[in-house]
C-alpha cells in the first residue's frame, strides 16, 4: 500500500505500524526520510501520530514538516502540545505558522492558551488579523460569532461572472471556502449569494445581480452555535452567512466546523444525561482530579436527595417488619421505575434537541406516554405475576410469596411505570421552558424521583390489600 | 421581513405564521398566490409546513410547486406522505418527479416504500437510473455503499484544466457536487482527485495529471456508514470517494449525507443507552404500539434480572429484621452505585464511539476509573457520614442511626462506588471486543448489576461490623 493512500477502514492497523516506523526513523535521525514519510499524510493523521510520540520528540518532528502542512497539523494537535510547541518557537517560526493558519483556527487556539502565550500570538499576527481575532474573541462562548470565520469571498452585484471568477482566482487562496460566494452592497449588507457551481454553469457575461440567489437564510452572530450547526445540517448547505443586527455580513460558518459543533454538543448532552459536568477534553486526556470534579457534584446531590426514600422507609418500618417479604421486591420496583422513566425522558430529551418536540406539544407527549405506560405496565405486571408464582413460590418454595403479595407488587409495578413515564416525559419539556438544559432531567435525576414515588405507591397498595 | 429571507433564530415563530397563511390561501383557493408564497422557501421548510397541513390538502399544494422545487420538497417529506403522493400521481407526474431527484435520494425513498410502489418507481425510472438504483439497493443496510451516490464528476488525467472546466460545465448540472472531481484511469481505478478550488486557481493549460492530489483517502463500499461519516468529519472533507475491492471508483459520499448519518447514529446510541430498541421515526410520529414494542423487551429483561437482588434480600432477611434501620439506606446505596456506574459507562461508551478509546486501552481505563472511584467514594462517604450524624441522628432523633451503622453504610458506599465504576468502564469495552454494541452496556444494564453487588457488599460489612 502506498503511503498516504489508504482506505478509512484499514486506518487503525496502519496507524500502529506508522508510529513504529516514525519512532524508528527519529531514533536513526533520518530527517529527510521523516519528511518524505509524513508529507503525503493528512494533517489529522499526523497529529494522531504526534500524540503517540514521546513529548520531547514532537518539536523535532514538527520542524521537519513543510510550512503549510505544519500549520495544518498544528491546528489538529491538542492544546497542551500546541502550548509546548509555541513556548519553544522562535518569533520567526511562530509568525510562519500563524501566517498559514485560517482565522477561525487561530481564534480556537487563542481561546485555549494561557495569557502570556496569547499575548505573544497577537504580537506576531499582522494588524488586520489581530483586529479580526479580537473581534471574534468578543462573542460569547457557544455563540455563532465565536465559531465563524471572516475569510469568505465577497462579490458585488454589478460584477459579471467573468469578473467574479477573476476575483475568486485572485483572492481565493486565502479564503476558507470558495464554494459559496456572498454578494454585499456598499454598506456590507448581505443581498445575495451564489455557489461556485452556479457561477461555473452561467455565461461569462451574466451579471451577478441577475443570477444570484436572493432568498437567503442567515444566522445572527449571537445565535447559539448548535442552532446554526443544526440549520446547516437541515438544509444541507456548505456554509451559512453570519450577519449582525443591521444585517451586515460579518462572517460565515462552514460545514466542517458545524460537524465538530454537533459532535461536541452531543457529547455534552450525553455527559449531562449521565450526571457528569461536561468537559471538553477526550476521555483519556482528562486527569483523575478533573474527572472526579466533573462527577462528584451530581453524585452528591443525588445521594443526599435519596434521604427522602430513607425517610419513607423508616416511616413504614412497622409494615416491613410485619410483612418482611415486601422488602425483597423494593430494588426490582425502583429499578423498573427508574428504567421506565429513563426511557421516556431520554426519548423526549433527544426529540427536544432535534427540535421534533416543542413546549406546545406537552399535552400530546403526556397523552402518548400515558398510553405507552399502561401497555408497558400491564405487560410487565403480568410477566412479574407469573414469575413470582412460578419461580419464587413454586420453584423456590417461598411460602411468603402469596398471590395477594404478588398482586400488591404487580399493582405497584403498573402505578410506578405510569408515574415514571409521566414524570420522565414532562420534566425535560418543563426544564427547557424555564431555561434549563433538559439533558439534566435524564436517567439519574428521574430515577431518584421515581424511587420515592414507587415506595409511596408500594406502601399504599400494601396497606390497602394486605392491611399491614 | 421578506418571504424566504430569514434568520435561523426566528424560524420557529415564522413557521407558525406561515402555516396559518398557507391554510388561509388554500381555503380561499388562491393557487397562484400559494405558488408565489412557497417558491422562495427552502425545501426542508416547505416540507415542515406540509407536515402541518391537513393530509387531504397535501397533493394540491404539492402540484402547485415548480417541478424542480417539488422534487426537492418530495425528498424532505416523511415516508407516509411520500407514499400517499406517489399513490395519487399519474405516471407522467411520477416520471417528472423521479427525473429531478438525485440518485441517492431516489434510493432512500425506494428503501422506505412498499413493494408495489417500488415496482412503479422502477418502471418509470430511465434504464440507467434503474440499474444504479438496483446496484445501490444490493449493499447491506448501514454500509457506505447504501448511502453513496453515483453522480459525481469524473476527469481523465490527460485533460487540461480548460477541458476539465468544460466537462464540468457540460455535465455538472446533474451531479450531486462539483466541489471535488475524481480522476480515473481507463479501468475506472481512482488515481487522483481535485477540488474545484484547485481547478480555478490553476492555469487553463495545466494538465490534470500534474496538478491532481494523488494521496487519496477513500472508503470501501462495505465500510460501516458511521466510520465513513466520522472520517468526513475528522478530515473536514466535503466528500469521500467510495471504491470497490479492486479500487475502482463506484460512488461518493457527500458531507450533507454524512451529517445525517452521524445524527441518526447518535440517536440510535442514545436510545440503546436508555434501554430502548432504536427506531427510525421521530418521537411524535411513532405510534403507541411501536413505542411499546421498542421499550418493553429491555424493561422485561432488566426486571427479571432484578430477581437476584430479591434473592439476596430474602437470604439476609434475618439480618434486616435484627437491624431494621439498614433497610432505609438500601435505595440510597443502590441509587448512588447506579449513578456512579452510569457515569463511567457513559463516558467510556462515548469515548469508544468517538474512537478516543480502543480495546488496547482497557488497563489504562480501569486504572483511571479505579483512582477516580476512590476519590468519589471517599468524598461521598464523608458527606454521607456527616449527613447521617447530623440529619438522621441529631435533627430527626433516630437513635437507631449509631456511628457504627453510619460506618457500615459509608464503607459500603466506598465499595459500591469502586465496583460500579470498574464494572461500568470495563463492560462497554469488553462488549465492543466481542462484537456487541457497547451502548447496550449503559445505565440500566449497569444499574441492575451494581444493585446486586451493592447489597452483597452491604451485608458483608453489616455482618463484619454489626455482627447481625
Amino acid at each position: 500500500m502506498e503511503r498516504g493512500r489508504y482506505r478509512v477502514g484499514e486506518q487503525e492497523i496502519i496507524q500502529t505500524q506508522q508510529l513504529e516506523k516514525l519512532e524508528e526513523l527519529v531514533l536513526q535521525k533520518q530527517y529527510a526520510q521523516i519528511r518524505d514519510f509524513l508529507s503525503p499524510m493528512e494533517a489529522p493523521d499526523i497529529a494522531q501520530l504526534c500524540a503517540g510520540l514521546e513529548e520531547s520528540r514532537l518539536p523535532l518532528v514538527f520542524r521537519l514538516l513543510p510550512k503549510e502542512q505544519a500549520a495544518e497539523v498544528f491546528v489538529e494537535l491538542d492544546s497542551d502540545q500546541q502550548e509546548m510547541l509555541i513556548q519553544g518557537f522562535s518569533n520567526t517560526e511562530l509568525k510562519e505558522v500563524l501566517d498559514e493558519l485560517y482565522l477561525d483556527d487561530t481564534v480556537d487556539i487563542v481561546e485555549e492558551m494561557p495569557a502570556n502565550v496569547v499575548k505573544r500570538i497577537l504580537r506576531h499576527s499582522d494588524p488586520e488579523t489581530r483586529k479580526s481575532i479580537n473581534e471574534i474573541l468578543k462573542y460569547p462562548e457557544d455563540s455563532t460569532g465565536s465559531i465563524m470565520t471572516t475569510e469568505y469571498v465577497d462579490l458585488k452585484e454589478t460584477m459579471t461572472v467573468e469578473g467574479a471568477l477573476k476575483r475568486i482566482r485572485r483572492t481565493g487562496l486565502d479564503k476558507e471556502t470558495i464554494n459559496i460566494c456572498y454578494v454585499v452592497d456598499e454598506h456590507r449588507h448581505l443581498i445575495g449569494l451564489l455557489s461556485i457551481r452556479q457561477l461555473l454553469l452561467s455565461e461569462e457575461t451574466d451579471v451577478i445581480g441577475k443570477i444570484m440567489e436572493t432568498n437567503i437564510i442567515s444566522v445572527h452572530t449571537l445565535d447559539d452555535q448548535e442552532t446554526t450547526a443544526q440549520a446547516l445540517r437541515k438544509y444541507g448547505f456548505l456554509a451559512l452567512p453570519v450577519v449582525d443586527s443591521e444585517n451586515r455580513l460579518v462572517g460565515i460558518v462552514t460545514v466542517d466546523d458545524a460537524m465538530d459543533v454537533l459532535q461536541e454538543e452531543v457529547t455534552e448532552d450525553i455527559e449531562l444525561m449521565a450526571a457528569i459536568l461536561p468537559g471538553d477534553k477526550p476521555y483519556l486526556k482528562t486527569g483523575v482530579l478533573e474527572t472526579w470534579k466533573a462527577r462528584t457534584p451530581w453524585l452528591l446531590i443525588l445521594m443526599l436527595s435519596a434521604t427522602f426514600t430513607g425517610i419513607i422507609l423508616t416511616h413504614f418500618e412497622s409494615s416491613l417488619q410485619a410483612c418482611a417479604i415486601l422488602t425483597s421486591f423494593i430494588p426490582m420496583l425502583s429499578g423498573t421505575g427508574g428504567n421506565s422513566g429513563t426511557q421516556a425522558s431520554t426519548a423526549v430529551i433527544r426529540a427536544l434537541s432535534l427540535q421534533e418536540v416543542h413546549f406546545c406539544d406537552l399535552v400530546r407527549v403526556i397523552w402518548k406516554e400515558f398510553r405507552v405506560s399502561i401497555c408497558c405496565g400491564v405487560c410487565l405486571a403480568a410477566a412479574n405475576f407469573v414469575k413470582m408464582m412460578v419461580v419464587d413460590r413454586w420453584l423456590m418454595h417461598n411460602s411468603a410469596v402469596t398471590p395477594l403479595v404478588a398482586l400488591v407488587v404487580c399493582a405497584t409495578l403498573v402505578g410506578t411505570v405510569i408515574c415514571a413515564k409521566l414524570v420522565g416525559c414532562s420534566l425535560p419539556i418543563l426544564a427547557e421552558k424555564v431555561g434549563f438544559d433538559p439533558a439534566v432531567m435524564a436517567s439519574p435525576f428521574i430515577s431518584t424521583i421515581v424511587d420515592s414515588l414507587s415506595l409511596l405507591i408500594y406502601f399504599q397498595f400494601a396497606t390497602l390489600l394486605l392491611g399491614v
